[in-house]
């Protein structure tokens, strides 16, 4: 198998602002860092990670603790597909020595045998899809592909792989389709998650609620 | 492997609800009868098919085609919970001669294939969840399981098969775990099929949007 290069685009500034009615922004900032983490515990095992963000790397613990684990931070101040391609770029001119693997930083879901599958799926690019036509997850494995994120992605994506005469691997799941963005999304994560961000929203004060059919969240905070 | 019966509780009338901004009342009956045709289609390789209705069943065109097809149509005027209890208890008295596979009627995205890696799974009982703790499949493999419908349903499930004593296997699938129930999910339907539902939405005029950014439903209608 070849080598791959894990990139998992991340942004702290207004991160996660779909959850503003229920988590204040520093709640935020908190919940994007422990989704990150579990992110890179679930594909850290397949070769070098490296987080891109578009804001100024903040000294602050959580970044301290990614450096000393062996992670990249990488600063890049371009929107996210220009960011992305340009990493592609970067790899096609040192002669494509890895794959890439992109991975959004909102799957707490996701563990490594989830991301086993993935890589174990045959295309020239692999699509993992999210909810509501988002692309969760791509797995690179030509050097002309680039990505165009947004709107319904894994429709684009399909699209451009075809464009090219590209094969396209699709490789569902319910634990990578699992992306966070909007209050009822906590439930999935107090139910099926043990990591990090469960734990976290366990200190914010969430707790599964037994009263789904009428609150629809699936969720009570206690404070 | 054992023999098994698939239980499909299926409502008509004030069907699918939560879909009643987008479509009238006929058309989510139109729906509904659409998903539950694909979910025949994905479950029917597993064994015998009944169609469990509270409604006395309609003496329409859908439905003599299910009967014409072989599967069974029974009405239980019970709620959901006590009918299909009263179905787990019938094949108790029989001494369980096969065992119940319980799938819900809105799983338009599920195909045999995503059906067999659930039967593959070992457990006394699998559940397959499905969006905000629901469960949207479980097959019982031992006759002292009960079910327990709504809420947070997949952690109930979970809790019944431990205080019996029994092993819960716990199936994933991104196309079993996409259940149809508000409008963002008919965008999934759009996308990731090509059943019934798919052509009947088509028909209704929906189409893929390039615009979620901005509608965030993923799908426009022409009329």
């Amino acid at each position: 198998m070849r080598p791959i290069k894990v990139v998992i685009p991340f942004k702290l500034d207004c991160a996660k602002s779909r959850l503003s009615s229920v988590l204040s922004s520093e709640e935020r900032e908190k919940l994007a860092l422990a989704m990150l983490e579990d992110v890179i515990d679930a594909v850290s095992g397949l070769g070098k990670v490296a987080v891109l963000m578009k804001d100024p790397i903040p000294d602050e613990a959580p970044f301290d603790r990614l450096k000393s684990r062996g992670f990249d931070l990488l600063e890049c101040p371009q929107e996210l597909d220009p960011a992305l391609n340009s990493m592609i770029e970067a790899e096609v001119s040192k002669g494509w020595p890895s794959d890439l693997l992109i991975a959004m930083a909102d799957l707490p879901l996701m563990s490594p045998s989830d991301v086993e599958g993935l890589v174990k799926t045959p295309g020239d690019v692999v699509i993992v899809p999210g909810r509501g036509g988002g692309t969760n997850l791509i797995l690179i494995r030509d050097p002309r592909f680039r990505v165009r994120y947004y709107g319904l992605s894994f429709i684009k994506h399909v699209r451009i792989a075809e464009d090219l005469g590209l094969s396209t691997g699709v490789y569902e799941s319910f634990r990578c389709g699992s992306d966070v963005d909007e209050p009822p999304d906590l439930v999935e994560v107090l139910i099926h998650s043990r990591g990090r961000t469960a734990e976290l929203l366990k200190d914010l004060g969430f707790a599964l609620s037994g009263k789904r059919e009428k609150t629809r969240a699936g969720w009570v905070r206690d404070r």
